[in-house]
Parts: C-alpha cells; structure tokens; sequence
C-alpha cells in the first residue's frame, strides 16, 4: 500500500475541537525558539567549545527535550508523533530549530532523516511503515541514504548508478559502492539505491544485513550529523522482496518526493543558523570600538549588517513562498522541484555571504573554532553542494527556462 | 478631514454580493498581462523603437484603453475610479502592468502620481480630496511632488531641506528651489515640501500659481515619465491655508505614508519589466547558434538564465512579504518601512543585474537602443538611486538592525 | 611584401643620438595627460554637455592638436609619423588619452583603427602601406573592418562567416551582409572579412567601390566613434587582385595580428575613463554633505572609492604585464592571445564597476546625461561585448587552461 | 646602529664577477617549485591526509632541505644566509614556494618570521643583529611579534595599545596582555609592542624571560604555523635597556617596515597556494564524467576555470606592481604603504574565491578535509583578517584617497 503523505493540516478534515486544541504554526516556532534558546544552546556550546562529539547520546537527550518541550517532529505526521506542519508551518517552526546548529537534530528534522521521512510517508506499505517510518519519525532510530557513488557512478548524475540489484528466487542481492552516505553509522537502516532490470528500485536494508558494510567515515568540513558522511559498500548483500521501498523500477520517481521537501528544509535550517549568526555579530560589533567610536559607527560595518539583514529577508520570502508551492502543487509537482531548485541555490549562496559577513565582523576571533561563527562558516560550505550543488541546480533552472520560452513561442 | 486610506479591499466590510462581484487580484493580473500584451507593447515598440515621446497624449490614449479594458488604478480606491488592491493584490497586478516599460503609466500607477495617490489619500481633506485626489486617481490630471533641492539642500537627508515657507496673514509665501522633481511639467499641481516656524509642511501648489517656475527638464537616464525630472523655484509663491496637506508641522510624518508604497510600487514595475528582459532573452538565445549549437545550450549562457530566474524569483518573494507587512501593519509601521527599505534595495540591484545579463545574452544587439534590453538597462539605472539610494537604505537598514539587536541585549 | 610591424622601440637598433631626443614613455604619457587637459576636456564637455556630435570635424579639429603637442599615434610607427611605442609605453600613453572619452580619438588610437593600423602594418604590402596604411597613421582618413555579420552569420563564431568572394578574372566579387562595421560612415575603405575557396581572405575595398554600401547607423548606446556602427551591404562588389590584404585564405591569422592588440588597447583607454571617473566621484563627494557630515566621510562611500582604488590598480596591473607579453613574444603567439582575453575580460569588467559605483556616488546627478559619468556609464556598457563578449572569452580561457593541464598531466 | 635593510640585490654594488655568479630570480623560482613540488608536497600529503602536524620537527626537517636545495631564504639578506632578493624576486620565489601549504615555512619566508625579519634589519643594533636577526635570518630559531591585545586593547587600531612599559633605573617593566601572538609556542623570542612614556616602543624579550608567559593557544581555522597563535601575558617583565628595538618611542614608525612587506608577502605566498588549487581542479574535472560529458565541457565549470585564470591573473599582476614601488620607493613610503594596502585587499580576496571555486568544481570530495583544496580554503579564511581586515584597510585606501583628490583640488 503506497500511503499519501499528509502535507497539510490545513487540508486535513479534521474536527474542529481537535483543530482549536492544534496550536498555530507561529505558536509552535516561539515555542521552539523559546526551547532552543533554553535547552539546546547550552549543550551547542559544549560542542563548538568543548568539543563534545554530536552523537547519538547527544542526539537523544536533545530529542527527550523537545519531546517534552512539545516541539519534536514539525515535519512528521501527527499520527507518527509529529506536528504535522505542512511547508509554510514548517519553515516557522525549522526557522526556529535552526537557530542553533543542533537545533534541527534535537526536533529530528535534519538530514538525512527529514527527507527520508518524506520519501517513507510517500512510498511504504504498512509493514513497512509500521516498521520503518513510525521508529524513524519518532526519533527512536536514525536512518541513512546511499545514492551517491564513487567515480565513475552516479554523483550529481544519478543516470551513472552503478550499483545493482539482481532479482533471485528468494529477493534481491545487491552489489555496489556508496559514499557520502550520511548518517550511515548508527542508523538502523540504509535506504539503496540500486539499477534492476525494470530500472531504478529502492531497497530498504537493515543495518545488521552482513552484506552491508558500513566503511570509512568521511572527514568531511561538516560535523554535524550524528553519524557523519561513510563509505558503504553493499558485497553480495540479500534481501527479501519486502525490502523493496515502492514500486520496483520507479525508484528515481519515488526520490522525488523527497527531492524538493529535502532542498527546503535545508534552506530553513540553514536559514536559522543564519540569523543567529547576524544576531551574534551586530552584538559583537555593538560592544567594541576602533579608531574613536564603536565599530556599529562604521559604514562599512553597518553596510555588512544591512546585506546580511537582506540576505535573510529574500532568504526567507524565497522559502515561504516555495513553501507554498510545495503545499499547494505537491512535492512532486514540475513547479515544486524548480522552485525548490531556485530557493536551495538561493538559499545556499545567501546563507553563506551572511555567515561569511559574521566572521569579518568578528575580526580575529572569527576565526578562531571556539567561536560559533567560525564554526557555522565551516559547517556551511558543504551546503551549496549537498542536496544538488550550485552548478547543477544553475544548470536545470536554465535549461527548463529555456525549454518553457521554447514551448510558449 | 483627514481621511483614512482603505489599504485593503480584504479588511472593508463590503456586503457579500458586491464583493463576489468583483474580480480576484489574480484575475485583474491576468486581465492586466494580456491588456499590456496586446495594447501597450504595440504603443512601446513606438516609444523604443521609433522615438515616440512618452507624454500626455500617449498617456491619455493608454489610459483610455486601460479603463475600457479595466485595468485602471491598482492602487486608487474603488470610489476614486481605482481597483482598490491592497499591496499584495497590487503586487499581482503591478507586476503585470510592469511587463512594459509604459504598462505602469497605462494603468496610473507609476511615479510620482501612486505615491501622491496614497499621500492624498492619506492627508487629504474633504475638499482636497475633491479637488486634487479625485481627478489624480481618474488619470485626468498628473502630479508632482517638489522634494529633493540642489546641494547645499535636502537630497537624501530631509533635514537640510532649505526651502521655506513663511506664514502670512492670507496664507504662506514659499521660497526656495528643487529640483528632480519628477513630473513637473504638465503636471495639474506639485505637493511643496518646505520649513516652516512648526517644521516641515506639505503645499499643495496649483500648477498656474505664478510663483512656481518649472524650469529646465534635467537630461536624466529614464525617460519614462511624461513630465520628465525638472528643476522647479518657488520665487514668493503666495499660497492660501487650504493649500496645506494634512498638518503644519507634520509633513514628514505625512510623507511617510508615500514612501514605504512608492518604494516598494516601484519594485513591483520593475519586477515585472525584469520579467519581460528575462524572457526576451531566453528566447533570443534559443533562436542563435554560436560554435556550433544553440546558444541555450551554451552552459554560461544557461548560467545566466537560471541567475535571472533566480533574482526574479526571490524579488517577487520578498515584494510579497513586505506588501504583507504594508497590509497587516500599515505603511506608517516601523516595520513597514524596514522592509520597504530591504525590499527596495534588493529589487532594485536584483533587476538591475537581470538587465545587464538580458543585455550580454542579446550580444551585440543588446546595445542598440531600439532594442528592448538596451532601453530597459539604461532606464533602470535610476531605480537605484530614486526613492533611496542603495547605500543611504544599507545605511538606514544597519543602523535599525543594530538598534535592535542593542535594546533587546 | 609582408613587412614586419616593429613592435618596441627597444628591440630597435636606432642610432642613440636619435634615441636621446626620443622622450620617454613616461614623458609621453605626462604630455599626452596634460595634452588630455587643457585641449580635449572643453571639446568633450561640448560633447556630453552641449550634445556636439562625434564627427570628423571633431575629430580632425582634435587630430591637429595632437599633433601639435606631440602625442599623435601612440601606437603607429615613428615612420608613418607616429610615437612607435611598444604596448608597455603605449598603456602608459594610452590610459592618459584615455582620461577623456575623446581622448583615444584625438591621438588617433581609438577602434576600429588602432587594430587596423596593427592588421596593416602586420600585412599589407608596399603599396598598400603606402596607399591605406601611411594615410590611415597619419590620421588623414578612417577605416572599417567589416567582420560581424547578422544571424545566422559570424557573431562570436567566424567560422559561421557567410560573405563569400567569388575570384574571376579580373579579380574578386564579394558578397554579404555585415553589421556592427565600426566606422563605416566616412571611412576612406573597409576591410572586409570574406569566404574564399582556400579559406576566410582579407579584402581592401575602397570607399567609393559603388559594390559597397553603407546603410542603416545603428543606434547602439555608445556613440564615441565618429563613424558609428553600420550596416554595409557587399552585392557584387568586385576589387581587384591588389586589394587582397595579406595571403588569400589566411585571413583569420592575419585577423589576429589586429586582435590582441585592439583588446588591450581597448582597455588602456577605458582604464583612462575609469580614472576619470573615479576622480570626478572622489572630488563629487568631498564638497557634499549629508546626515551632518561630508558624503566622503561616511564609510559605505569611502567603500566604494576604495573599490574603484583596488579595480583600478588591479586593471592597470594586468594591462602592463599582458603589454609586456606582447611585446616579448609578439601578438600572434598564444600567450600573448591568452592573456590579452583574460585582460579585456577583467577590465572590461572592472571600469564598468567603476563608472557603476561612480554614477552611485553622484547620487541623482550621476544618472544626467550631461554629467560625465552618466555618459561615461552608457557608452561602456558595450565594451563588455565587443572585441569579444565576456562569456565567449571566459569559455575560450578556460578550455586553454583545461587543455593545457591536461596536456601537462 | 640602526642598519639600512638592503632592499635590492640589483642597488647592490657588488663585484661583476659575485653577480654573475648569483642565480636569476626566475632561476631561483624554477629551483623553488622544483623543491617544493619534490621534496615539500609528500610532507604536505603527512599534514593534511595524515594529521602530522606543523610543527619545529617538520620545519626544521623542510628547512634543511630548503638549504640543500639552494632555495632557503628568498627575502633574508645574503649575508644572513639567504637569497638576497628584492619584493619583485621576492614574488617569483615566493609564489612558487607558496604552491605548498608548507612551501614558505620550507625556505623560511612565512609569518611571522618573514615580516620580521625586515623589522630587525630595519631596526637592530650591531648586537641585536648578531644575537636576534642572524639566528633567525638562518632558520636556526622562530620568533613572534606581540602586538594586537584583546579588547578593548588595540586590535585593528594601535592607538588603542595598552600593553605599558616602564622605565626603571635597570631597564623597562612591561605590563599587559596580548592574543594572537603568531608563533609565540617555541619561538625564541618576542618583539613586544608596548606604550612607554615618549610613546610606543618595541622590545625584544627572550623567551625565557619569567615576565613572558605564552598562555592558551587559540583555536584559529588556520594551522598553519609552527607555533599557532597564543595568548601572551606580560607581568612585571623585566626587561634591560639593550631590549629596545630601534628607538623609544618610535615603535609604530619601525613597525612599518614590516608592514607593507609582510602584506605583500602574505600575497605572494597565497597565489602560490591559489595556482595550486586551480590545478587541482582543472585536474580534477578532466577526469571525470556528468550528464554525458567531461566535467571540463560543461559551461559552467569552465567559467569557473576561467575566472580561477582571471583572479590570479590580476593578484599576480597587482603583486608584481606592488612590488616594483617597494622595491623603488621603499617600504616606508607612502606610495608602498598604499599600494600594499590595495595589493592584500584584492589578493585575499581574489586568492579566497579562487579556493571556493575549487572546492565546489571537486564536488562533494571538495569538502572532505583530507582533500587539499577544503584545506586550503580553511586556512585561507584568516587571510582577509590577519595582517589588516579587507574593511580596515578599504578604509584606509578610500580615505586616502579623498585626502590626495582634495588636495590636488
């Protein structure tokens, strides 16, 4: 049975008692900036600072907070202890979580669990769900993806997979090598992704298959998922038919449905991060002087702030309103995955001059790792390429611009 | 009187029926796109292509056809003759007149008649209104407003307004001179922005008054305006007490309710012309071929579409994120005008940068001023200058950021 | 008789009594600057203020003076009456013409006929020196290169040529379409760039040719050519043998004889503009005020005229050292042709920022065409495509960095 | 005795038959290159892939090879062991020795030793030389300078210095705090920069002095240096009047003897660092696949390419000009103050988007950091702040500027 994922609350027909007792999605963001500003800096500074690792011990004290903050899942359903926020709730309410870099760990919507959420709600059966998404989305157990291969297979290009699965008398036996599969360590399972005769196919694998194996751990720039980026390699690995995640063959199709919800929830965590960094640095820069007067005297300081306050107010017109598109069109929809397109590179890029902004406005101890906004710059550069990098993404807006001006002359 | 402005059509407790009848801002867009299409671009191509002026006569006859095709008066309240929009209504439609470079004038909502528009409706008496708002709002007559004065006066910074306006036992006597003030000639009367005993105070002037001389017409870039940009002097122009606009004393306070409006009014235009310079483009570049293929295949070329693309859609984001702010906290709201100022200063550089690639992707042809692209860039130099210089806003902006971020410390 | 154009002075073997009295390229350049002021900038101001046209009158008027003061023909042989430099000097000589936008004009090195005088001395024979190239360095005509042609002929890309020269007995038949022939109007001949049966052939065909005819003067934004850019029509225009420029078919090679040359020239004299510019919005802002304090004391424009500093010095950098492989390993060789696109790329770009940032500092006077650098802005805009637009050499430079890696590796 | 740095070997009137002995600058670049490329890069891979880190082991063990290989000392002066060269040698040896992250810690020119290097030659007496700068000139021991302070001590402005020295009758007491003491772990002694009564002074205390203690070394994204950047507390250091270096009072005039070099230096060293990651990358796209094609013919890629070609193009161009006033004008003077300004203005930046290219044409292995290019772009963040933030020194240029445009007027 393929589910639909329940996008919005809003077209949900609920009764109306049940509705008045749902706080709004502006309730639950103060709530969760409230519970951020509280219960989850406190622990971001023992990481940045004291160089606490962000495993799954941090991960779920943080998640046992939020829970009882009443601020875990905005992307889950409520059925599955989630908020049940379509997109515009969610960019609120993710807004929020990011204003701390574990902010979206600890309301378990960060990568790549958020999409794989959306990808599950969308695909599973109800084993599958009963098994695979409910755990997931309630933060019981982590989750990876492992769609990206090493050269020659399929990086940006997902027509270069070279991992396949073979149809036997008893599943499937898959055979291929993965890396940059995040969260890969710890999880409790790894979506595959994998060529069959029928074309494209996901395969849910259980962590403890023994044809699975969970590699080197990449020393990525970014450290702030729980089980980092790994290589994986799948050697003779048997699974049952029931492991098929959809329809066999339409498996690039079913990414989909993870594709675009994915890109924006990265832009509205990202976007938090942003803020915080803006906010850390007109405070910084209001608490010092040079040459005379405070440096919040100088042009060029203040010229800094202006373009990053910018940045952040087109960032987050561009993901309301992509938002809407999500919610009003479908994940799925051509408009969705192109407006998801323009807002991730948007987004990315933005995030990036505002945290860039934040460490120059910081003078010397914007570079030094114990401070958040050296550590945010660092965290970030992987953001214009995760997800679809800038290049690419440039390169499927233009092309379906062009190919629309095309159409229509 | 002063009479309050109906910003939104959404908030007026119209019965039912009359409402139902009236069409969604969504359909006077659409409404509004096709009007352009097929009434104004043959009258444009006569302005770029073959030097046609763009003065009265050619305003009359748009807004003629503008009013038939009813279209006229985004901004105007519906008992003025107008549609009534609030900003985000407007934004819509606006956008869509803006597919021209005459679409704004077509519809009487360019610079300075729907800043004044909403000036007068917010400051007007009865009979002012009568006398000045009405035949504004019907497109009969056309407006100026006299603010910016030759250096040592007042350009970006009012307080060195050096024009006076002395009371007198029959009224006032103002002295002084502007210039830059846009739509002056031909103008039906120009609001005088002056000093007096009580501080800055609103005229209104009646074009024959004697004592105001419009002079020269400055040679600016943009020659979208019927009355040009002219130098105006105020030699001892008498003028009665019912000439004053809302208070004496007030008239900064007063010309707030213009500014944030006309800031973001003019994003819309040009939002909406970016739109057209994006797709003229595209569509150029799909028609040529250069070593060898089309030049849409060319990957900087395709570059250069998605980034238009890309600042297109975040400009109209971030225009329907402030016109919310106008609609829900008023144009005299410090946080409308915070974000008027963030939205202008990105729209305006954000257009500019779709212009100067529309021109690149046109190649050699994109120089040539009887082509569009050509005309559009050097019109649109201005934008980033007029109703706030982008450096003035960045400075505006980094000082409120900083302001903020002080007192909540 | 290919005759060798002499590059440098230095690599001459003149007789050092003769060297002795020759001044200095610095000396040279201090004239030519003091030349720029006193003689060129009242005609230039008759020209942007008073709307004089570019004309010959104009040009001859200012050809004269040049002479007199001794800075006529940075570029031409000491022999056909010019300062024989070799590009280090002429970049010295050339950015002080530059300091007017008619200064180029006035000491005969402004395109089309620099590069021509450098194709000519590269190619022509003895007669042909002696019949185009001797009066075309003495400035007692113009020229034309005839090379663009109208879709779907050579834009970027000369391998698309479509003007063909038929050969017969009594010489060549030429037909084709050109556009953007600089120059056109009034020049004594054009070169025009044709197919042959052995390859793409330079043909020198006189004015008066009744075969040859000039037709439409392009209204492109940029009106600092006296001629102008035309359309010129070949239909059955016959020359005879004698009119071949160089060796038949080799004609794209001799094309380049012209064409590093004419790209770095082209940025010497608008790094000159630029310097203009920079100094007009220096001055502009020291005797203004604002917000209580001169404009040049706030830091976003103190920002700004820093950023003109640093693109300025960054352009004359890159000018001198693409001069000195010019003039070391000859115009012709790669690297020579290599860092001629990578300069003209870069400074094109760069003065733009300049005039840009300029026109910014002048606040609403930056945008009236009869202030300078409003004028300055729109004539530049083309130079970002002609001589090759940026996005073609960006595409050309890094292929040769691409392929010479990979030949290395 | 304050000795005379000798700027240039080329004003050196040294014997024909020694010149000619001494190996060319160009030469002297080949060498560098081929050292750094055999014997510098296998270390680097132990840096960056294996964690080795950069400490006096491995400079001592890169050093030596340096002296073996002839490279060692491109700015120490030839009597101290080194290559005696002036900045524009200096610029050749040094990019090449920068192709390395570890290249100029190998032939002895990185921070902080290099820029002091020119202080103590600049400034020591007979027997500073013999006991301070010989030693260090050699290689045989590091040293730090300790100037900026915590705030709200001096950081970007030394007039905020609070670091005081008192004169005894036995020498000076200091007092005061320091950070980002570049090198102060294991140096062998400290140029302290602090306040006396006839203004500031400079002392050079040994690192055994009791008064000096070397604190917490701070966490920078830069590793790159043997001793790190620390905390320094000055308490009760005692210090004997043979500590002064140069005259009292005259700290911050000597100071600028290192300033404009160091600058430059900084520069040269991070092209270097620059042509590497861009070939790297070019490297990296030719071998590999997407959508069909070579990376390297994707459009996009390649204009990535070309602008790496572009900025370092211009940096090395702005380097070399730079250079040529140092080493005419001198370090002290004005014109080289200014110029180094706008030379490391536009070189950290151009150097720093050159990295980011970089990383995003490797794609996801662009940000795992045992690839080089994500290294070097972290280490590269501090080079837009150390030795002068792009913000103080825009204002810097920009106001000088203004000063020189308004006294020419």
């Amino acid at each position: 049975m393929v589910t639909t994922y329940r996008w919005s609350r809003h077209t949900d027909a609920r009764p109306a008692e049940e509705e008045s007792a749902v706080p709004s999605p502006q309730e639950l963001a103060a709530r969760t900036r409230a519970f951020v500003h509280d219960r989850v800096l406190p622990v971001e500074r023992e990481v940045v600072v004291d160089g606490r690792p962000m495993d799954d011990a941090l991960r779920l004290e943080l998640q046992k907070a939020a829970k009882e903050a009443g601020v875990f899942g905005p992307m889950s359903a409520v059925e599955h202890g989630g908020l049940g926020l379509d997109m515009r709730g969610a960019a609120l309410v993710m807004e929020a979580a990011g204003t701390s870099l574990i902010g979206p760990l600890a309301v378990n919507c960060s990568a790549p669990d958020d999409g794989n959420i959306h990808l599950l709600a969308h695909a599973c059966d109800e084993e599958q769900t009963r098994r695979y998404l409910a755990p997931l989305a309630a933060g019981e157990v982590r989750s990876a993806i492992a769609m990206t291969e090493p050269a020659p297979g399929a990086g940006s290009d997902p027509r270069m997979l070279m991992t396949v699965a073979e149809e036997t008398d008893d599943g499937w036996v898959i055979n291929g090598r993965k890396h940059f599969t995040t969260g890969a360590e710890g999880a409790a399972f790894t979506i595959c992704v994998a060529n069959t005769d029928d074309g494209v196919t996901l395969f849910l694998v259980d962590q403890d298959n023994p044809g699975m194996k969970v590699g080197r751990r990449m020393p990525t720039l970014d450290h702030s998922n729980p089980g980092g980026h790994s290589e994986v390699a799948f050697e003779d690995c048997v699974v049952p038919d029931s492991a098929v995640l959809g329809e066999v063959g339409r498996g690039l199709d079913h990414a989909q449905a993870r594709l675009a919800p994915s890109r924006l929830t990265l832009c509205m965590n990202w976007l938090g991060l942003a803020t915080r960094a803006h906010e850390l640095s007109a405070r910084h820069i209001g608490g010092r002087s040079a040459f005379g007067v405070p440096i919040s005297e100088h042009g060029m300081a203040q010229g800094l702030v202006a373009d990053n306050e910018i940045d952040i107010a087109a960032s987050r017109a561009l993901i309301h309103s992509t938002a809407t598109v999500l919610d009003e069109q479908g994940p799925l929809s051509s408009d969705a995955r192109h407006a998801a397109s323009v807002a991730k590179t948007f987004v990315a890029e933005a995030v990036w001059r505002v945290f860039d902004r934040a460490v120059q406005l910081h003078g010397g101890l914007g570079v030094c790792e114990d401070h958040l906004v050296a550590r945010f710059l660092v965290e970030a550069r992987a953001v214009r390429i995760y997800e679809g990098a800038s290049e690419v993404l440039r390169w499927s807006i233009g092309r379906r611009v062009l190919r629309t001006v095309q159409r229509d002359a």
